[in-house]
């Protein structure tokens, strides 16, 4: 057993006999999984690097591991390594590959390491990753919404409850609404950050290992804060993802609400903003419309992140313990929703940017409604007079 | 502005100037949308010989229209057509690719139509594909289902409530339930598809089209069965979509209910079922292990379909009439699931048809936990015992 | 054994013991399964006539039943009946209350049933009465939304795409839109109809029973149109309220887009309807404001059939054959949502009747945003001039 | 104006002119809101004292509204105060009840104060003793599980992975897993309650208050740890109601994972663990049995807290800026979930602590599935022989 690659003894070997080709779709995930390459190469070399270090591997073979991680890094930067859905997932990829350049070497790179922990360990680094680009880039946005309200120091708006015109406003008062939701939202993903830090290299598929591994010098190799504490929990545990996904979501649902507002405002109607050319578009059958489609994309990404927030929990909901391989759609749910997020961000970010308001039109239209009741309520009140409010 | 192609006037124009590639993300679906590309060719055809039928096209320009149709329908076929971002959608794809091989007779095809009314168009036909395949795949399983049952006709095996034995059954009447549950996803596709083949051309962007369309003609040539009534609802109806993923999701849910029992049949515990080799995978780390992986993947569908109907809900709710882009997402839902679904299917299949009963073990156990009190009690019952049951 | 009510060898008794309140909170569902009392009653009497007509039960046994069972109902109707937590649910509250008018005769009931295709049978009686309702419902909205429609037969609105202005309709035109979403509910129930009346009584348990029972004809007293065919499938199958589910939450989601635009409709910027006051409220605090709480409240119930939905396919998901306990939730997610529906049908049917157009204000603003670009278009093509619209 | 009861002129005296009761219950949450009876008094309470340390209630007016309030809580405890629909919630009810006792003071204590950031005020108090007590709920569990693996220190068990047997391993590492993620659910609650107990009075309707209200005051008598910083914002966010649903979720699909391990386990197949009679249930027609009851309602909470997060966030996906009547039914999702976890973590602590293992059995079952294959696989490791494993 002990010379032969790993891969000769999967399912790939299996499926030649049944030549089914629907089979080999639904086991494969590589057309997802192919972006944690980075993570995956990253991960090895740091286990591989603990396991020269405890003696595990000889020197000779931990430098051979990892240039040849190296080498496989560069063809996949370069788009130069072959991926048939016979090898399944990026893994199973790199490892084939590794162990074509290196041989035995490769062939030990697994050594006190399952499948189980190295792909928890890729998408944790993933995740890691993604809650700080999403952090960034709302905090770009953010950005983008304060400069606004600077722009318009002066303007006063209406304020709306129930889309009815309430009480007159300075519009940097709305705008910085929208900064304290996104600033949650910030603050959900450096609380979900500190729960994905944390590294399960070491608990095998289900039962940890009999090696005398050192699981704090590979976390510490990785920049991970901390390691999991129990083998079971930690290689079926997808808490991280559903935790990023509903922090995603409520990020959405916050693009949607504002989305929805500046539709409005930007209606014929409204008529209260002005959006850049770029993030709309037009009708040759009505060239007079000019269409905020891009506040309309971003509004429907909540759709998107709900879903699969739903998908992830669903997944989750009654399975064993411990791993099982309805956990390989894991990628599906979250992958999916943190590019459209990035995404909707990164053209909010603009969209804000180029906006301004018609402040003509807003001036003009403000004292429709009566705004200020609330204001001569209160100056009775201040005169002691009853005047139980709603 | 006659002789302007259309293309020339979209957002492409427009983000030349801004230069915003997460824009050009954003606002494409071409990724997805491609998938509809031969019932737009189909959908266009049919527009166009109506349109010349009519007189509103000359016989030539549809002749042209035809011809350049066609021969965009090889270039897709061969890969040959290249799509880049900017082009955003198949649409715009596809026609422009006419305009090139046809000249003015390619810009007069839009006569008539509008992209909403083209779109929702294509869209049906694609559902109406999807619920034949669907069917056609769900029929073939059933069939498996019926053949195991006839292969085991006298196998008796514990019936089971609240996962305890229950009393003893024939292994049919267990099999017969899978196929019960799958009749009524056939029913459903089944009234699904009746209101999927309901033809919305003619619907221009939201309030028709004042040329004197014959629009009972297109849906004819289509294979529609009527035409939809109101162009502002059929413009932004995707209801057909949204049923069609529900019914996908209790597909899905009977997948999984059925992917559950045989997870268990499969274990050593249990013990009743032996799934062919080419369903299961071992792991090197624990080679006496056979893991019934497909059922879990198969499982794992449902949260797939249910996520997915999430999203199209999602989308539609509070949206005003009439067309949004929002709904430039929903194919992002329909589609994977739909994809999910026929691949779950067609596994499933030949894995119920590679499977067996562990005949001997399940006899020698069959005895565990007095199955038979329950005929026992019937039996009094009939000597007429006051014997209330619950 | 013959002669214990079942009542005291259940959980009941059991608690007892332990007296814990949390647990005997948890297993009841009398809170909400009194809604199915009637049901209950009349599913009874029907399977005590067929038992008699079949001798199974004597026939003054029969005339027991049936006026104890009436004795019972007379109690319900009047609120008499002590609902104490330890029965857990309307069945044993039912079934204790015919034993302690009737004693062995009333012990005689259950022969023949089981608790499980009881419950089943009481939910398809449940759920066809609620798809009978909804469609009155519906249909009394579709007939406000016409009766509108033909009070202002000549009266033109803008039509939107994107929230802008596109072209001339008439408000007809875009009411109507409403009447066409509204009857593909209404398909939709006639089709989930046909799959909820059907008599799962017999199925018994799990693996129906022995006695002689003429399914057929307890079917026909209890007006279902066909007897289910696979006692495992009948005993566990819940599809059908999923089915209802999905339908009340596209209606749902039809009543939230309706909503949507009225509620816009009838902003001081919009300006193009008057909601009766009945159907709105103001705040003393702004007291100029007229808010359309009731729309924004009938929009919010797209939230709850879509939750309910979600609840109730994940219950399903992975569920293993037959019945689970699991399944005694499926009701709070039901009725819930069956009766959120009806009370936002009956609302907007009201609202719809007393809504008005502003028709003056609409006329005034209605050259706003060159509508009639579209109609110039077209009368180009008809002069065929190329001419490629989106 | 300043003598007339607000609630003259509220909802309830249009509603007289319509009669309507369909209107009436749907605008009506006093079923569900009552729940928050006891923190709407404690944040009545509150907000007078800070008016009357600002002079701007007098010293006598607090001490009327404090004493009317407690006689009012003194009401409400006791079931004496009637609670007619047309109050339409709560807060109305105590508003009418204080105004009844209090006459002109009792007017006064809406003074500075709008139902928007009162309600978003009740709602954050409720919040915050839910986490609390769901946490103390979750230690109690982590404290059963941690017993039980006392208990049984030196017990064996298979690891499953894939349902399938893979490893024997002690059945405290099983159980503390389970310790893990309830922990990590504990810290989620504790990161959630950090963004729940920030205090929204002082944001009026929308805008604020002209009035020198001290807002910081309020908050240090109500035991908040901040203020909210923008009233646009704080009276229409519900994030932490999302949040504290989310957190909810992820706990019920751990609780939904070990309970169908444990509902397995209790099998006669797996026959590993041995339920308390209390928390099982047996059916009189198969007296044999005994069914995990409590094990399958528990799981299906994971269902009703999947339900309603989607259906909170769905409530808020598109809804503009700011307070919208759609947040009425935030409560329906909110506390259903909680009182439904509360639950669940109350019976499972019982459970946990009344379960035994079958020692004997499982030890007669452990060779089965050749469970050392690792061990020895990594002893050939340990000698240097290359054994890449998965």
């Amino acid at each position: 057993m002990a010379g032969t690659p790993s891969i000769s003894k999967s399912w790939q070997a299996r499926l030649q006999a049944s030549g089914d080709a629907a089979t080999a779709a639904l086991v494969a995930s590589l057309d997802v999984d192919v972006a944690l390459w980075k993570y995956d190469i990253v991960g090895s070399i740091a286990h591989a690097q603990m396991l020269g270090e405890r003696g595990i591997l000889l020197k000779e073979e931990f430098a051979a591991i990892k240039a040849g991680l190296f080498a496989v890094a560069d063809d996949l930067q370069a788009g130069r390594l072959a991926m048939p859905v016979e090898l399944e997932d990026i893994h199973m990829v790199i490892e084939k590959a590794l162990i074509e350049r290196t041989g035995d070497a490769g062939k030990k790179l697994h050594t006190g390491r399952s499948r189980n922990d190295q792909v928890a360990t890729d998408l944790r680094l993933w995740a890691r990753d993604a809650t700080d680009d999403l952090s960034d880039l709302i905090r770009a946005l953010q950005g983008a919404f304060v400069a606004l309200a600077a722009e318009n120091a002066k303007l006063v708006v209406p304020a709306y409850t129930h889309l009815q015109r309430a009480q007159p406003i300075l519009a940097a008062h709305a705008l910085l609404a929208y900064v304290e939701m996104l600033q949650r939202d910030r603050d959900r993903l450096a609380d979900a950050r500190g729960r994905i830090n944390v590294c399960p290299l070491g608990s095998g598929a289900v039962a940890g290992t009999s090696l005398p591994l050192a699981r704090e010098r590979t976390a510490e190799l990785l920049g991970f804060a901390d390691i999991t504490r129990n083998s079971i929990d930690a290689t079926s545990d997808r808490d991280f993802l559903a935790e990023l996904l509903f922090t995603c979501s409520l990020l959405a649902v916050h693009l949607s609400r504002w989305a929805e507002d500046w539709i409005l405002y930007s209606t014929t109607e409204f008529g209260m903003l002005e959006l850049a050319d770029a993030y709309c578009t037009s009708s040759s059958m009505m060239p007079q419309k000019k269409n905020a489609d891009t506040l309309e994309l971003i509004r429907a990404k909540s759709a998107r992140a709900i879903a699969d927030l739903v998908g992830m929990l669903t997944l989750l909901k009654g399975l064993p313990l411990a791993y099982n391989r309805d956990l390989q759609d894991d990628k599906r749910f979250a992958f999916a929703t943190v590019d459209a997020m990035k995404q909707a961000l990164a053209v909010a970010a603009g969209l804000v940017a180029s906006t301004t308001f018609r402040s003509e039109r807003i001036a003009a239209d403000i004292d429709k409604g009566f705004l200020d009741a609330t204001s001569l309520a209160e100056y009775l009140v201040s005169k002691n007079v009853p005047f139980p409010v709603h």
